[in-house]
């Protein structure tokens, strides 16, 4: 379904902004809060936090995130979504939203309902309201830009640093065949796995998976250290060969490190009843980058998603 | 200045997103915390808030905020500056800040480094710690969002509801001609007035006036009122006449409502000592809606800025 319609009078530039937001409002339904706790007001009003805050921002671009073969329902879910999975990646849960747009007045009211609800439903299910946002024209251009509020789900934020020599490696999920399976708009944020492995003290670092394992875990990897990873251990999806686990991105799983010093079979055992859905896998461990075995994986000799480079294909 | 190059080395694409990310951190300096306060991180970390909070987002986007006549530093520092007038509105101070670029690969190295500099000069003058963001390019357009959170400046918010029949409506500054005069730019959030006013208990409403006062003042209006203004006392630019000071837009004044009540000169008295050099002007009061004099302006007869309508010229 194509964002644009070049008729007027199906356009949201028909309608002009003070009716626009009107029916955002309405689309939003109870998604959007009554002023001035949401729109409505210069700033939304939001509770004080007793608890650490985080905030995070991600867009959805037409011919960059999202493509005329991904339904506009989805597009919107996609939007929230992409955030819950930072939000998730540090063990916190959603407190607000607001929605920047930037489109062309020639972007389709039907368009925009079915984004706005696929929206909706997704702050919804997770109980975020979108509490503002912003409206902005410019020709040829579909983006839609998310800033969301969380808060830690109790004493510990979960970062990227913290990882030890002879720590495990552990990812959820599978990996790889994102785009061409439909897992980037169809794939459920970690919140509820993310939070409770905050709060195990045996878990050092997360971080999720957007990039690519190739690209992201070395962000995880303490001084002095490389991943040893096991290439039959990653999990890919069906279909997926291993450099496109490694290298798709998108993936929205969550990989974290585990003390070297626990009885690791005890984890996976509370992680199992935990979220007996989930798969859970260690894909290798931290070693001192001089006795990495040559069996290993050589992530440098993968390439993750760069930005920023001249491409072709649909891709954040 | 441009901000696009021709020149392929010159621009942020030769970079690629890791080199950029390095260097926005770099130009950003101090308004730039370490991670996981700041850029480094799935999301960012904000301590916890005991007061209410805001939150507000605004863009800047080329040929719509600004044009090449604009230097960039300005327009960096003009992105926060229009959300801190959003803050200043709700008597407000801002706690912390996300940008979301949307930027095609060739935009000129040289520009965005202005450009951030900008912002990280006017976030250094208001403790604005830039905590995050992020980057995605599509072609032919530079647009950044910025996302900002703040919180009460003490019990009390003043939001746009709150008026009554009677009371007494006032502006700061004076108003119109904002582009022609460079005002977009060069102006001062009215923050430290914000604050102030919210801690007056006699203040029962309040804007920032972004719009035009034809368009933003009806949000203040008690419902079976309308404002009373007159002509004579609306506080213009010189250069500026009536039509223009009333919907010019991007004046980042502040126009809020005193109690009819109160003894207004004592109120007046207090303000021209706490701010001797902010021009405070009376423009009228809220009337029953069939006692309006016919020497009031009609503001129904102006037309505040509409967004979302075919134009050519360089506006929000």
């Amino acid at each position: 379904v194509q964002p644009f319609t070049n008729t007027l009078a199906e356009s949201v530039g028909a309608w002009g902004e003070a009716k626009l937001i009107t029916q955002i409002r309405r689309w939003l339904g109870s998604a959007s809060p009554a002023s001035p706790f949401g729109v409505g007001d210069d700033c939304a009003v939001l509770a004080p936090a007793n608890r650490r805050q985080l905030i995070t921002v991600d867009p959805v671009i037409y011919g960059r995130h999202f493509d005329d073969t991904v339904s506009p329902l989805a597009v919107g879910a996609k939007l929230l979504k992409r955030n819950l999975s930072d939000i998730a990646a540090m063990g916190g849960r959603p407190t607000a939203a607001v929605v920047a747009l930037t489109l062309d007045p020639l972007v389709s009211q039907t368009w925009l309902r079915q984004f706005y609800r696929g929206l909706a439903r997704c702050a919804a299910d997770h109980r975020v309201p979108i509490v503002g946002g912003d409206i902005a024209e410019s020709p040829g251009i579909f983006a839609a830009s998310l800033t969301l509020l969380g808060q830690a789900t109790g004493p510990r934020i979960l970062t990227r640093v913290g990882a030890r020599l002879g720590d495990r490696i552990y990812v959820t999920g599978v990996l790889g065949g994102s785009l061409a399976s439909g897992h980037h708009v169809k794939f459920k944020p970690r919140l509820a796995e993310g939070a409770w492995l905050a709060a195990q003290p045996e878990i050092r670092a997360m971080m999720d998976l957007s990039d690519g394992l190739a690209k992201d875990l070395p962000a995880l990897c303490p001084p002095g250290c490389d991943p040893a990873l096991d290439p039959a251990a990653i999990p890919r999806r069906p279909g997926a060969d291993l450099a496109q686990a490694l290298t798709d991105g998108e993936d929205y799983e969550l990989v974290f490190v585990l003390s070297g010093r626990v009885d690791h079979e005890r984890f996976e055992l509370a992680w199992s009843r935990k979220f007996p859905q989930v798969k859970l896998t260690c894909i290798g461990n931290f070693v001192t980058n001089r006795t990495r075995s040559i069996l290993a994986v050589d992530l440098k000799s993968f390439q993750g998603y760069e930005h920023l480079q001249p491409r072709r294909s649909l891709r954040r």
